[in-house]
């Protein structure tokens, strides 16, 4: 993977700064995946520097995906007209019959279909770990295609129907959790790999020592939860059944689990006074409005959340729940729903939804300091956009308009990470993107048959 | 506009027959526009065929897009933040200000977006009626790029905010209708050109005097009609005010103008036993999610109108509710807000959602005879996609849940339209895509500098 010296030139460039400053045009110089220069002057190219053109083009911070789980990809669309029991089987025992070549090449699949997407980042919450190597493979296909990689090892302790090879006492989750992020140490420090760990779904399949285990190992090493929190009324059920709370989150703020360093994923079965406390506590959100439509849950109170005060970031989930993983998608959507509300239809504005899909998802994260804006200092991870190349983005009247409604994956022309150009002019640069499809659908397949 | 003879080669077929036969892969025929064979065993070239590789790949018929105001295309996103009122004061004051280019250049741009997206069929829903040329301008428009062309000349005669201009008498109105379909006569009957007619948006614009007048001569003359149906609750406001019914759809059964040359349009407002007027009286449905999304509207009893025994068809509605206009998008987002239904979130399966797109469409304006569904006998409207080109589309398990979760407009690589490959390797045939593009987009900002 080659980093070069970068010059984007004339582009559109939506900085998404502080006052959501717009250069029309602008340049973007990048050193060392470093963004050194942004200017609505010219720059002139400089001695080895790759330059591209941007005339014409919209230039933005890459996309974050905060949610995702990668292993899914091998199974888009296989068991969407299962019952839920049924399918849910079928996802816990994948666990069971997935090899970290699985694994690999899953996440390389997301990884490409993210960068064709814009997406920069991605977190995978990690929840079927048999063997450690299969959320080390996942990371590693993520490096491999070279987007910035986000893990969140996460235990599960209890439930039911879960095979037990993927359940495990808080403890052991603890030490391979301890273990992942000792092994990608630098890499996590650096902000390329971020681990992360959190109880997957609190109430159903973590319990409370799961909560308080992810939570003080944690805080302890400086790094985050990230937790499926009240995605489903069922999930209330289990925790008033087993723990006597009437919410997921009021049950999670009396074990002292929320915080700046969790991340609330779905968070759609939440009451006013629970979004409360998530606003109090400075938690994050990932809001993933496609896999709610799809579970037939109803649309998180995302307006609420950010009058709470939380930093709402969109995640895609897993191709299970989503068989089209494109976060671009989910800013089109959660604007529209957002219109359908009935106090405040225009809480969500184009702008808004762009800031969740970049800065908020980085700070949800924790990356916000590194990515998430174009801006000197960060880190060049970026998308660039055609405009009006094709009918459907032509006219343009109103680039953020545009980006929200009207543009698709197919738009992206070219995708920066740490400065490394993963796509230029459609082209993947850092693996053989047709042997990698291929490799995957055949791995699916044979998975898919394992799995009877 | 050159015809080919074409052989199809390898594709997996979706025909959307009767009993939704899917051949993997077959070979379809196509002689002077009309579909001659469709084989599970291969066929032959044959001299003089224009040979299309299907392998790899699925056919399937055209998408059919039964309600879109082509003239909005030039305003894509340009007044999404404005208030209602002045947006729609926007939209009205258009109608003054529309020249028969700016028909012309909308017309092609939706079209060109139509084909990319798969869309053979577009029904042109035209209510802005100052001078007959921008209702022929627009049907010329769509001729150029080569869709199959549909538009409903409707009448408004009423409402507060309209421009005079723009307002006429039924009489005005029928007299217009009946010279649009004296021209295009001979279009019409072969199905390449369907005229219809209707009141725009009945209690509204459109008062019972031009829902009788549109109902008797659409059928004296065999046409259908087409209206804006109980869209929102002002429509319904409207009705009770003007009419004193409590619905639009019990007004209109009063006004005996339902019935199966009827495309109810919108259909959202529409108490229960109203639904059983739409199904008794056999009246067809255009359903427009993402507009419905866009104005804060609830979502329409769509499996309802299943149930009672309608035909429901798709429409992306203008761009000024809904800047990305594909089809394509709007069965992925109908069956996943059936899927919040309470009752059956199962009841538009990936493969009904196909029908409504494609041959329910083409019912629902009186083509199913001719186009919908791949057969021996019809005429050839054919969609094109890569199957597992890209990482969104890979592993394609099942290629109809593919369909419609994850493939993008991007995936049509070629769409014929009567036997005329309109589009080839995603290469556009028929006209200079590029100078299109340009010049609509200069036609567009000129069009809103005019609006101020």
């Amino acid at each position: 993977m080659q980093r070069t010296d970068l010059l984007i030139a004339g582009a559109t460039v939506l900085t998404v700064d502080t006052e959501f400053t717009i250069l029309e045009p602008g340049w973007v110089r990048v050193r060392d995946g470093e963004i050194v220069a942004v200017s609505a002057e010219p720059l002139a190219p400089e001695d080895g520097e790759e330059v591209i053109d941007g005339t014409g083009r919209l230039l933005m911070p890459g996309l974050v995906n905060t949610h995702v789980h990668l292993f899914q990809t091998l199974f888009r669309g296989v068991y969407e007209e299962r019952p839920l029991g049924i399918y849910l089987d079928y996802i816990y025992r994948s666990g069971v019959e997935m090899r970290p070549e699985d694994s690999r090449l899953s996440a390389m699949l997301g990884s490409l279909e993210a960068v064709r997407n814009g997406t920069t980042t991605l977190v995978d919450h990690h929840f079927l770990n048999r063997i450690p190597e299969l959320a080390e493979e996942t990371i590693e296909g993520m490096r491999a295609v070279g987007v910035r990689a986000g893990l969140a090892r996460t235990v599960m302790d209890m439930g039911t129907g879960i095979p037990t090879e993927v359940k495990e006492t808080p403890e052991d989750g603890i030490r391979a959790v301890a273990a992942l992020l000792e092994k990608y140490r630098e890499e996590h420090d650096a902000g390329r790999v971020t681990i992360m760990t959190g109880p997957n779904t609190p109430g159903v399949n973590a319990s409370d020592k799961a909560v308080i285990a992810t939570r003080d190992f944690a805080r302890e090493h400086g790094i985050r939860c990230s937790a499926h929190t009240a995605e489903y009324k069922g999930a209330v059920e289990s925790v008033r059944t087993h723990y006597g709370y009437d919410g997921v989150v009021e049950w999670l703020h009396s074990l002292d689990a929320l915080g700046p360093n969790f991340l609330a994923v779905h968070a759609v079965q939440v009451a006013p006074g629970e979004v409360d406390h998530l606003g109090e506590t400075n938690t994050a959100i990932s809001h993933n409005p496609f896999s709610n439509l799809f579970c037939g849950d109803r649309n998180a109170p995302v307006s609420d959340y950010m009058h709470a005060g939380c930093r709402v970031s969109f995640g895609t989930d897993g191709a299970a729940n989503n068989n089209a993983q494109g976060v671009l998608d989910v800013l089109r959507i959660t604007r529209l729903l957002q219109r359908t509300h009935p106090v405040e239809p225009e809480a969500i504005s184009p702008q808004r939804a762009i800031r969740m899909a970049t800065i908020e998802g980085a700070a949800a994260i924790g990356l916000d300091h590194l990515v998430g804006s174009i801006e000197v200092g960060k880190r060049a991870d970026l998308a660039l956009f055609d405009v009006e190349a094709m009918a459907h983005t032509t006219p343009t009247h109103d680039v953020v308009v545009q980006l929200v409604h009207s543009m698709k994956s197919s738009d992206v022309s070219t995708t920066i990470v740490d400065g490394v150009v993963v796509m230029r002019d459609r082209v993947i640069r850092t693996v053989a993107e047709r042997d990698v499809l291929g490799d995957a659908a055949a791995a699916a397949k044979a998975l898919v048959a394992r799995l009877g």
